[in-house]
């Protein structure tokens, strides 16, 4: 049995950042709005990265329809073999997206299972019940697109991550002419982007780095090497572009860099001059001022180029003395002390480092607070849900709306899992679903939960110590303890502890009978306390012999 | 032998935050400048607090002539129970620094221990053969100062942390008649803080947060909870104020706001009046808009009033719906994500979070680049030593004296355990010492180095596999080997894995001869990564029957 509500259920993206996935659901129909993945936080200790729990469409496999992407990083496609894997719908995608998504989806041996679709934005397709209308908008990459999806419910403007910039570096701005036909059609809600709620004014356009790109190429008197995100291809333009007008050649470094900006040179997304374009190992011979190179690591991950470069492991070539080094690119929260880390470590070896707040050398690529209240004024909608962002930013759109004048109670500032129901043009908060996370750690795939990370952080903590026993039937040592210990104290055979413990072990063996498992470990982390003030974990095993 | 050079040591605090210590040292006699301690970065996990590798001073205590603090912040101050177990010598400090050391000194039980000697802004004294002239200057604690350190090889300037804050709350200027006294008898070299050598501008006045905190007891329509620094006496100051300005009454939570409340209010340095200030207990039994309360916690630390508050798990008060909870101080680098997982709890628990940049609710305590070339400017210097930051921005205060045309040649950008050696009025750049972290963990000082601080990374990525063997002298097992594991899959008995691996075991202890050990690790490392692309820490006893 169906309902003819409009369901909007946020699997991902609300309430945190960096997981962006909304099913739209309406008469058993549904249709998925991005598969994102995250990175772990600090405290989520060894887990490689973090999909949607997307429970819900998985037992509702049958009623899925399709599956759109609005732009290509790995926050709105990184999670989508995952649900390929589950899910079998069209996707639909524009090329530069749909590019990133075959790669994703090749290195996980599922192209061939995918029934995938190119969109442009301005098209118009169906999807089941749902009349989908994608149009550009700007953002940190190209071929970005919103989404008008139409129901018989209403018409719902998706305006997933956007930026207002006047002057984009791909000289196509937002669409505002769609933005008003949506406005004069009558707009039952909008989802719009809050990733920079706290943040006042209007994001700057990606023209002003010029500016800063100017200085640095003038007065560099070395390399520079140029750090940002594989995926921002606008900064590769105006590195390119800079090159060409300083009279420098221009070189990637790094599989990704290379591999993304070749295929948004393929797909049309990136012109650089034969002449100023060289390959590495050419850039390499040159005289250092004549180049300029582009590599990824600006959030100071080790075993990126520039984490091998501030650690003089890089394989191919070491920094110089004189090279400039650009951060070119906002620290994620988060990473802050490792890109500090690598900055310190970049000046050790003698280069200059440039970063923000020094030099303007990045600009967001999201919309800030003025930006947030004119897409808000164009699209004029019913009701407001604030999407993408913690939900600090989502609480702060939502103040900035009711600022400008928006009926406070029309807003829905809420979290992963809150089921929005739209019928007869009203909206009603629903169920809440179960939702969070999942973690994905090596081979496997949600079978580490929050408890194997609490286990972790009290290893992290004060490390471990093992006691392994030997007795017989009578409960009676047959041999001496043996202890091993790991991240406890600073040498393994720190004796007088360890003999002591052991001491301890076997009088207590002597005196216990029966729960000696029980025993031993409560006696030994307590004796360990006194002495170190410490809690290892204590781990302990009986063999009968 | 003694040399009449004078060397400046750096021990801690260059090329690095928050961990202050100067050596001078003249003719045999050493002066101590500061004792700080620092907190440790995520990545070193673990440890409780790290402080300066004293070794150089330790080896020479007998030279040690005093040692004079600049202020009571705890990355100057929080050493002083490690130093002062060790070497006994006079120590000199202003009132409310002062108690800010006994403080310390008492919970470590070592306050009969030392010599302690008061010193006021203007006092002149002699330690050794150093002359000692302390001087007032502006920071985020009251009572800070810096200091002229003469001796026959010249006049040292040592500006500490500082900021030229025009309208200090406290009233109380940087003394600029000293340091220009300073620079009419000529200054052979100037220490100065770099903290915020990336920051354009001027650090704004503390008065500039009245406007802020007038905006908020204008609307808050609730409680006003302020979370900020247990030092920082001059906030504590301006929020009395707000709260006589808009009669509501003041509380202070949590045992140092008190405990340094009260001291700074029994040494002259906050006088709040008497129909302002209540108890907690008082306040909590106020209406709700009647009271602002101030608290600590305003770095997310789990355990602080702001983080329980957070959590639900507060023990006095819990949240109330129209609470607007104000985080008045900076997130030092490193704590961005636990700050923004409280303030989105916060947000959960129906309080409103007044945070920056949405508020002007917190200026730093550090000068900025314009204040550091004035500094440089009045004082006059022949050498510069960037001090107090880590390398790039001892690196960017360099080049910001360069820029406003000090000689590049005379400026020492260096780090801890560089010798700088002065002589007929030349600076040369002498040996290196060793140096860097100690780390303090539970119980221990010092014996937590860096290799347990990676084998629990180790430990913290893919957790531990224990693996017990009872063997006979043949090599032959003599019952099933016991396997146990943390931190590694989702459930202890993830039984499939955990039975292959002991049919592994059995299996390669039979075919093995000698190697058992090493064997047996190897073999299950690989297996455990073939199956499941992680690499837990495999730790294997034998024992003999």
């Amino acid at each position: 049995m169906s309902s003819k509500k409009l369901k909007i259920i946020p699997i991902g993206g609300l309430g945190e950042v960096g997981k962006n996935m909304m099913v739209y659901e309406y008469d058993g129909s549904i249709l998925i709005v991005d598969t994102g993945m995250m990175f772990p936080e600090n405290d989520m200790l060894g887990i490689d990265y973090i999909i949607p729990d997307f429970e819900y469409v998985r037992k509702r496999k049958d009623m899925v329809r399709g599956i759109v992407f609005t732009h290509g990083h790995m926050d709105h496609i990184g999670a989508v073999s995952h649900i390929v894997e589950e899910i079998s719908a069209p996707l639909y995608a524009t090329p530069l997206t749909r590019g990133l998504i075959e790669v994703k989806l090749s290195e996980d041996r599922l192209l061939s299972k995918v029934n995938l679709n190119t969109i442009h934005a301005g098209d118009c397709f169906n999807v089941g019940p749902f009349k989908v209308e994608a149009f550009h908008v700007c953002h940190s990459i190209p071929d970005t697109v919103g989404l008008g999806i139409s129901s018989p419910a209403g018409l719902v403007v998706h305006a997933s991550d956007y930026k207002f910039d006047p002057t984009p570096v791909d000289g196509w701005p937002t669409d505002f002419a769609k933005l008003a036909d949506f406005s004069g059609r009558g707009v039952l809600a909008l989802l719009a982007d809050s990733t920079n709620a706290d943040q006042p004014g209007w994001t700057p356009s990606e023209k002003e780095l010029d500016t800063a790109l100017d200085k640095i190429f003038q007065t560099a008197p070395g390399r520079i090497i140029i750090a940002s995100f594989a995926s921002l291809v606008s900064r590769m333009k105006q590195v390119a572009k800079a090159a060409e007008r300083y009279g420098r050649k221009m070189a990637f470094v790094g599989y990704s860099m290379c591999q993304n900006s070749e295929m948004a040179h393929k797909l049309g997304y990136l012109n650089i001059p034969d002449d100023v374009l060289v390959d590495l190992n050419e850039a390499l011979s040159m005289k250092p001022r004549d180049v300029v190179l582009m590599a990824t690591g600006s959030q100071g991950e080790p075993y990126s180029i520039m984490g091998r470069l501030s650690r003089g492991t890089n394989r191919r070539f070491d920094l110089l003395e004189d090279d400039t080094v650009v951060l070119s690119s906002h620290t994620i929260p988060g990473n802050e002390e490792s890109v500090y880390q690598t900055i310190n470590r970049l000046f050790q070896r003698g280069a200059n480092v440039v970063y923000a707040p020094l030099s303007h050398i990045h600009v967001s690529g999201h919309a800030k607070q003025d930006e947030m209240k004119l897409m808000i004024n164009l699209v004029n909608p019913k009701y407001l849900i604030p999407v993408h962002g913690e939900l600090r930013h989502l609480k702060q759109h939502a103040i900035l709306a009711a600022e400008a004048g928006f009926p406070a109670e029309n807003i829905a500032a809420v979290e992963n899992g809150q089921v929005l129901e739209f019928e007869d043009g009203e909206m009603t908060i629903g169920e809440r679903i179960p939702g969070g996370y999942v973690f994905v750690d090596g081979a496997r795939v949600g079978d580490i939960g929050p408890s194997v990370v609490r286990e972790r952080e009290a290893l992290a903590q004060d490390g471990v110590v093992m006691i392994s026993l030997v007795l017989n039937h009578k409960g009676q040592l047959q041999t001496d303890p043996e202890i091993v210990s790991r991240g406890f104290v600073y040498k393994h055979g720190d004796s007088d502890i360890m003999d002591e413990t052991q001491k301890k072990v076997i009088d207590l063996v002597k005196k216990t009978k029966g729960g000696i498992h029980e025993q031993v470990v409560k006696s030994v982390r307590s004796f360990l306390y006194s002495k170190t003030k410490k809690r290892p974990v204590v781990l302990v095993t009986l063999s009968w012999v």
